[in-house]
């Protein structure tokens, strides 16, 4: 693991998330640019002294130099925005598979090159785009693509919270400093940290990609430079129109994710906050509420789910599922099986979620102007 | 009464909404402009045949050569959009107050006209937006007044139907088919059908103009030439930013009007389909949920109400507080009394919503150009 | 009218009621026991003072002298519980139809001696459950009636408030001084209140008999003689086993009437507070939400719509369709015809309403011992 | 960990649950009574062959065999109902502490004997009452405690599954065939498998006991000799009333565990299938709705959540929470230190449990004769 030391939200919730299934498991890490940190990290993780690393490059050249049966089987990703690329970069020239927290890089030519190299080299990749995970979220996925809801024409998606929604960036908040900070976030705040999950769901579940967009932002905490806010138009390859609305500081919203998507003949409706069922609506039925493990659903959300109907999974058992697919493929890669590539987020996802900041950072810049993604 | 004959929707709505507190009386119609169906529709209703007239021009002729206690107090006006212009415009240079059901006319020319008149003559006019009737409407724009939200910096709204999903027009649905035709519904569909309700409630309850607006709509029933689907970026006068997103192909969505206003400390929700909670976030406190007749309520929602909590009021009770305020500010006229005017939409409120159509359909013509409101 | 003066509460829900539908008018009323208040009562209520009665007894004397076609044709007794039978009794001994407030009656013997009048003169007479006009509530019922859920197997209702969770009785609330009198209310408080409405709706919805129940009734504000809570194990006639929950001691409960019933193969769950939608689940399908003319009705709830989907219908409405459909059947019997009855509440379910107070009292004082209905 | 073979339910959950907050580990298990299918088991788990024992007799020898620093540090039982006791007991009386699944045993008296033993060795014992470690139960614990609520009145508590609605003990269903048996299951069949949750949930959340109930059991199920179906009358020891209600014949309920309690002031409202909410009712505020690392909480609940607001926690992290709490309990004493006990269900909960099922058992055969407990 790199990143995610004492402290840190993302690095622990990937942990976590990686030890549900049981079958993965933390074997060293570079847990923080202090080497001190680092170790103290890894201690508290149960992990020997040396296998915590005092910086990623240290990590990769160390573990490469281990036998083959002893070293990592891959490497996680898990810091702040801009230290993304180097070190997927570096892991992968150095053969080690990599899962990466989104967004993938700062520039789409980091994007670009990241999926190049995976292209390239065979190895696999995987990006935390972790709403996908959820069994409701595949549900929908399964009924687009079946074409329950017939041809797609409007899509809402909005992701809503307000936790930045005072100056947070000018207390302690470790989580907001980086946040508000181009250098480490990139051209996109909000944007990126939330605005790529959006984007990801409406494309994983449409099945669809935006054609172009049309974007407001906004900088409401005092001293932004980057987008706390945004609202953008959406127009998708095949015509269907939409609506996408972020913010950081929508006050009282805790981590309101949601989606509707609608169809010639259906529509559905998740929410991540409620993320275990899935409202669907019908030009000729009742409204009809599918849950996880309950009655008529696809095989793709069924397999997801761990526990039977009525028994609530949430944010990490989702989160665990982007691990147990990347898992079992590489599992399937290791033990020389060739079997199709189990449903997680891709290098390609992350050259998408890029070109949607640099797109949407256009626009706004250009009074809103139609851009392609 | 100006329109609503036999088999009328909107006509059937205006007269139980003005029937529910008993304190107004049909006394006469021009129901339809054959003369046969409108004494037909005027015997339905048990009116007398002398007042049930062939034209809205020989009603107000006629009621006004009556004595003056005897004839109509005002006039209310359910006719398709272009119907509306003419009769309220006659009926107003005859003296007669009005009601009329929005959009107020086809252009904007025509709504500033009867706003002339109206504050030239003095005389009472209501528009029929019908949805700031709700106590709990009522209860959100009391909030933002008195500052409760803080400033605004962010709004969704929303009016989703989708009765039109499919060509509705084609068959014999007498609701469909002038609302798809621009000589009866002018340039805007579902824009000002339903658009035009959506902006009157954003500006009702932010107490907020929209300064402007890019508009993106969409014509997805073959062969309409007026939009039945919108998605609108606002920016409001205060610098607060928006999305807005109504559509009548929204397959399975009824009448799905909903706002999210979010302020500096806390944040309202409102559901149409639900009218009876008004959910608040909070900065620093948990959700609240308002109830009509329920605790800690402003006095504009409080008299809103006509029985206890917990027993819901509907469409037909918030359209009757139209209806009852307005009979309420007629009788203290009438009765030479000066009083404050009770809260229910103006002539000038029209106008907005004629502005707001035009200024949709002329950003959209422009590549979704932001337009001054 | 008889009852029903300013001031009072459901006095003026009946005339709402009354009046939507615009078939029903106000002609007299003996509005309360005092004259002067009757007479200020029915000049509020604009009718001619001539038939403002000092009393019940007046009302039907004078109105029987009338000529038939200027009498009232029907009398509504909205007054409160032990001024039901002496009214109703001698309404319809002079030939008047009646509609009553529940619960019909005090005792069982005045429940049954009303049920004989009424079956021996053949004068109509509803009771008014008004929970039984819900769209949704017709729906449930024509479900159960078709089959749809299988064989009943088991039954939840509840019906909470929590008004009277303090000494109300010791302020000026007229409304709880009397609830808490045995001499005005009965044997029954929150039992006679509230729980007639649960038990009515539980047989009305199930189309089956309570055959037995077993009662632990709360007192629990001070000094009340009369249960304010309930909780009652109910079987029914077919071996449905069931709880029945009430209480005005449930703080912070507004008006919240809900029933869930369990089939074979499916079940239902309806909220009063939340009237449009009916929640059903299934032992094959996915839950499905029907809502007021939505997909899928029984012609029973479709034609007791008013409005179109969406468009929420609430408690007025409700209580309008007992008078909708009372008025109906009056007018077909006035002119002659024949028809079936329409669905309202009839003396019968009065009686059952007065036996369910009288055996729940009965189980009670028996430490909870099973009691035939 | 005994029993939790392959294709147990509750031994994986069970696996999972301590998994996820890195603190425990699996290090044998006697997995099924089968010696083959236990070393399977264990292989599939990762376990070294040699501590996959083939019964827990031999596990609980051999381990104690081990030197103290390699030996299991305690024994987790997942077996049915009727292998809880002799495991636990052996368990204990060999040194081992003990977590253990629910109902603890067949008879009060197995039940009280395991309570003397653990109170006389100071072995640590958890039952897993997993719905208390959700942290809105937490806060609503904590909220009766701080007497927020006033003294308790009125209690509804409900757990409604319908997966049992068919006789799917007849199909290969592993579950149901040992829950119809009263030789596996005791007693009591919904009744110890879900209704000693509720009965759990009551006393853990209001901090009372309940004094005496009232019984009535359905067996609707064809064949069946346990109940599948029970309602209840509660009194509590402060005077409190209330009622359970549960089923496994409940078709379409997934795992509808809900409570509401009611005090003088104020109420909650529970529910298991989406835990991330705690809804609260008061004399003189709006409703308001806590949520996990929300505002406003007590220390209880906010040290039980693992992610932030928003980011739904479900079953396995509630499970958890039994076992990292035990576990930091556990820590401390092997450490030496002398904490007080983190909160989590004790043996004494196994006792009231047991002494529930046979209370309810016997009412119901005394024809709901209320019946101590």
């Amino acid at each position: 693991m790199i990143g995610g030391g004492i402290g840190s939200f993302i690095g622990d919730v990937h942990r976590k998330a990686a030890s549900i299934d049981g079958i993965i498991e933390l074997v060293c890490g570079a847990f923080s640019s202090s080497s001190e940190k680092s170790k103290q990290s890894g201690k508290a993780l149960l992990l020997p002294e040396e296998r915590c690393y005092a910086s990623y490059e240290e990590m990769i050249r160390k573990e490469k130099e281990l036998p083959e049966d002893q070293r990592m089987d891959f490497v996680a990703i898990v810091t702040p925005n801009h230290m993304h690329f180097e070190p997927a970069k570096m892991a992968l020239e150095n053969g080690f598979h990599v899962v990466c927290d989104k967004p993938m890089t700062l520039t789409i030519t980091e994007a670009e090159e990241l999926e190049k190299i995976v292209h390239e080299t065979g190895l696999l990749f995987a990006l935390t785009h972790n709403y996908t995970g959820h069994p409701m979220v595949k549900q929908a996925k399964a009924m687009v693509k079946n074409g329950d809801l017939g041809g797609i024409r409007k899509i809402q998606v909005q992701y809503l919270q307000g936790w930045m929604a005072t100056q947070v960036e000018k207390t302690d908040n470790k989580q907001a400093s980086w946040r508000v900070d181009p250098k480490k976030s990139g051209v996109g705040g909000a944007l990126g940290d939330i605005g790529t999950h959006a984007e990801n769901l409406v494309e994983y579940i449409t099945n669809l990609k935006i054609a172009e967009l049309a974007a407001d932002l906004g900088r409401f905490g005092e001293g932004r430079v980057l987008d706390d806010d945004g609202n953008i138009l959406l127009r998708m390859e095949n015509g269907a129109k939409g609506t996408m609305s972020f913010s950081q500081i929508a006050v009282g919203e805790e981590n309101n994710l949601a989606i509707r998507v609608y169809g010639e003949k259906g529509s559905i409706e998740w929410h991540q906050e409620n993320p275990n069922q899935l409202i669907t609506r019908w030009i000729d039925q009742p409204k009809k509420v599918f849950t996880p493990n309950g009655n008529d659903l696809y095989p793709e959300a069924i397999k997801t789910s761990r526990i039977p109907a009525g028994h609530p999974e949430g944010y990490l058992e989702a989160f665990a599922t982007i691990y147990k697919n990347f898992a079992i493929h590489l599992n399937n890669v290791l033990a020389g099986k060739n079997i199709e590539q189990p449903d997680y987020p891709s290098v390609s996802d992350g050259v998408r979620g890029v070109r949607f900041i640099h797109a949407s950072v256009h626009s706004d810049k250009n009074n809103t102007a139609w851009t392609k993604l």
